[in-house]
């Protein structure tokens, strides 16, 4: 990976530059309201791991952090998502990462939501707890196969975990329905009633198939049932996001590892030539880069710099050779 | 889909003419020579129904298979693939197909490829020689999920249908590698088994991920291991089409409703710069249409005047409103 | 296989002695009338192959047909089920089968159902209309996996159907239950729904676990809602046929290779004692004998006399040589 | 559940009495050895939970394993396997568990198997580690379903694990083959090469069908290929138990509510009309027993008197009182 090393200033300042056309202001969003955070761009972060012996990469992890909340003012940060290899941590290094997520986001006031899924709903529970206890502004969370049985099972799931989150103590749940990752297939109706019934959930990431559909009619359905501010955010790298921002989407959270470039899109969604003029422009960025796998985007925050090792834990796999050079026509017409 | 049909006229042309640029000539591929002809872009035939009674609506399956041969000049056609609904046919529907596809291809020498899988070997085989019988040139087989027991098994069901057919009679194969419909995992290990043992596969599909790297590996092993011409075609919509050109892929074999911009693409593949530059500027359209689903390419089929009727066949869904509506955005940049 | 040859005429005369004796008459079961015939026991019948061309066996299939209705004078015949391969099926072949299977079957006046599930609904339609044309008596129809987006759309599938076949004309459906087979999970509800909407569906076979409950819940539903005779009836190879019986459905419909025993044990459902003393003597052949795949039963069925050739269709696994040594233990036990 | 309490004390005498007659001895299994001792029955521990707050229940869990030790006289216990539910424990209650199961088996000298797959390599490692740290005799792992994608990956994935894992240690693993709750297929060609490369797999814990053939299978080839003492353990709630040992098996590791019986069958293995005998008697139990889903069995710890508590951790569904009622029979039979 040496040879991107020497190219990782000028990526940041070529593409930052560029990318900065769009942004009129990064003060667009104000923190630390009271009212729902979960909109704009909250980039899903990677889980740093030194290769040689697998271990957590702190320093990278905190690195990572900083340059979103410090450099690009994201709205938020995910961590301990898909692309947080999550299905890959023990729950003392979970607690680890956590930790050191709200310490570096306190600075900025950036808000920190954690993935705490499992499949059992006591440890997803106390999984949640400890993340507020820790002082995260949300749980991530998505049901698990052994909930497939029924969509009642499904709604138990969150109904179950909602008994012991509080909306008055601002427990927030972002409910991720992901079957790519999941297998368990939530109908909208199932969507639409939790969202209803349970007060913690302040935020759906949609990234079901077709997601423009859906986040127009649950868009729909929020406007006219729910009383309070529940937001849509789209995911899937943002594949669709120009068509999930035109549906109405609240923002991205995603793993995409140039954020700017979302937020470009956010800031213009309403100007939807704009809009799509941005998303055109770098959509074969975005399309490479949501091949199936963690290995890609970390090589890319790795030609960003934000990243020593590209390490994927196994068994993931690792981005063969052929792949990452495969990222030279990107270089070459983002930023070289 | 009343308010698309006046401007179907307008968009034949207006996108044609784009396209146009970058055709230097459309009669760059020779055809009825005795070398492989699976190359080039094969677009796969959508099957039209009649919405009031879902029966096959032979009319307009003549329409698109004649404006395929005679206005765009394709290099071959692929009937009764995923996006023609296969596994919603009878058997008799299915003859009854092959013999218009080939009558109609006749006058222009397009080849024509038949999907024939089957979840039974025996079966697979009576269809492939039937399709042979009635004057196809290739036919299409993917793996049944019966074989998924292990590598053997795949390798013993293609080794079995390969008993009865024959390259020297020219019964040729196309060995698709979707593990999206299939469920079935081929190692690459065993395409490239088959591809040495197996004379009548003259062609692989390839369509699992990430697919740059397996058509690289793939044309590696081929150019050095194999005597005879063995061509990889790319699919999945052309989602990755640039990237699977650059890494060597013959050409195109999927449902893409524009094939004339893969024939862009295809015929500057060597050109790498250009190719990107086509790749580029319809990527939002090849994202926006390759969703999942057969409804959205049928309608797409119909804003261009080919299909009268974009029913899919019952259980298959038909394609929302809204999903239509999305299709606002790319009628105004490519075709308004 | 030779070896097993010597001992058929013992294996019938033995086993039909012992089962004997707990059947008190043949004639208990009226045939021809006009009230719900699906019940009792209904063998789902292998399909018999040549093992040197795959070709069918028309011979041997009539043999197992005429030992069912003649010998062992079973309430009712499946053909085509998943023991029937039906997967690995050409449309001419059911045909072939359907009408060989309606007039073997029409001296004892034994009714028949045909399995006719497609994945596309217009093809379940137009196979199952073929098949009341025969002169079937029922079809039998699962959901498609495509159908399970969700449970709106397994309704849907069924509706469709109902819509072509008619409970006046006495088009019965036997709606089965199995996803194991299918991969669709249908929700008790759904299952009462559709019973109390679509007048065709006469007969649930109910294999979904745990069984005895399901049909236990299905069995007071219908009671309490349904005004027609609607039948349970128990799969699974009678693994837990006892429970079943108790739990108070109507019999049996599954492949089991030795269906005198399910007639003893349906026989004396309402005499637990002796019903559950039949269950457990035989409960080590059930168990032996419903291991996955067809192979095992073919294998029974040729040591019964009934099947010249064990061959299972490609890609379906053949027994292997030391299952086929298994055998020595239940022979041993039941009919050496 | 009360009504099942009075006959607690009268179950464990009438079926204690009864298996005791086949039992000739309870000190053939000669504990501390330092030969392989994954032999003869090694029950898997259900883990009790507390009803209304779903926290653990150490008191049952003791009680249990004090049982199994200390009036069963198994040959060794394994914990948080699948029944163990160790899929909805958090990090912090496995070690809990370990420590506790240490601890009681101690005195008789029972060894502790602990299920340590996790769907990350390197804490499933970590995982593994603690468990010897904490005294534990041998780890049970069985691949994640990422490793799925061939073959290679799953070898690779115990191939990391040994190298962290020492036989001079006596860090012993057992190798769950288990599709049905992994999903992951290991080809007999795999287990083979792991057994032959990796010196810490000291037993493979078959649970593929067919069980009886792959054994059989196995147990020639380790008996040809390896040097070293590997053992083969059946599972699936001893369904296929008879068969299974017919085919040398080792004896059994699996969640059946009544290992003594498995002790019973094992002691007479080579006697195969005593074991049949044995096997026949009690199948309709071990059938009715292994019916999906852990309530059943702990519904069934709870009659013997083991179990405070029959809750199962959500979303895992409790079993039903239909399904309970059914136990009648078994009761009757066998205890009553």
């Amino acid at each position: 990976m040496r040879h991107f090393s020497k190219s990782i200033g000028t990526v940041n300042n070529r593409l930052g530059r560029e990318v900065g056309k769009w942004l009129n202001s990064t003060s667009t969003v104000t923190k630390g309201a009271a009212t729902n955070q979960l909109k704009g761009v909250w980039p899903i972060v990677a889980t740093p791991f030194h290769a040689q012996n697998e271990k957590l990469d702190y320093k990278s992890f905190e690195k990572i952090l900083s340059f979103f909340c410090n450099e690009i003012k994201v709205s938020g940060v995910t961590v301990m998502g898909v692309l947080g290899e999550s299905n890959r941590l023990l729950d003392k290094e979970r607690t680890e990462l956590t930790k050191i997520a709200v310490s570096v986001c306190q600075e900025t006031k950036t808000p920190v939501c954690v993935g705490t899924s499992h499949s059992g709903t006591y440890a997803t529970i106390e999984r949640s707890l400890e993340a507020f206890d820790l002082g995260c502004y949300a749980v991530m969370i998505s049901p698990s196969k052994e909930t497939f049985t029924n969509q009642k099972v499904v709604y138990n799931y969150f109904k179950e975990i909602c008994k012991h989150l509080s909306a008055e103590r601002q427990q927030w749940i972002v409910l991720q329905d992901h079957p790519q990752s999941t297998e368990v297939k939530m109908e909208l109706e199932t969507i639409e009633s939790m969202v209803q019934d349970f007060l913690p959930i302040a935020c759906i990431k949609l990234e079901s198939l077709p997601s423009p559909t859906k986040i127009k009619q649950l868009q729909q359905f929020i406007t006219k049932n729910v009383k309070r501010e529940v937001t849509l955010l789209g995911g899937l790298g943002a594949l669709y996001g120009y068509f999930d921002l035109q549906s109405l989407s609240d923002g991205f959270m995603t793993g995409f590892a140039f954020p700017e470039i979302l937020q470009a899109m956010y800031l213009n969604a309403r100007n939807s030539d704009k809009c799509f003029q941005i998303y055109a422009k770098y959509l074969p960025l975005i399309v490479f880069e949501q091949q199936p796998g963690v290995s890609l985007r970390k090589h890319l925050y790795h030609i960003r710099g934000l990243l020593a090792d590209t390490h994927v834990r196994h068994p993931g796999p690792s981005s063969s050779v052929h792949m990452c050079n495969c990222c030279a026509t990107p270089s070459a017409v983002y930023w070289s």
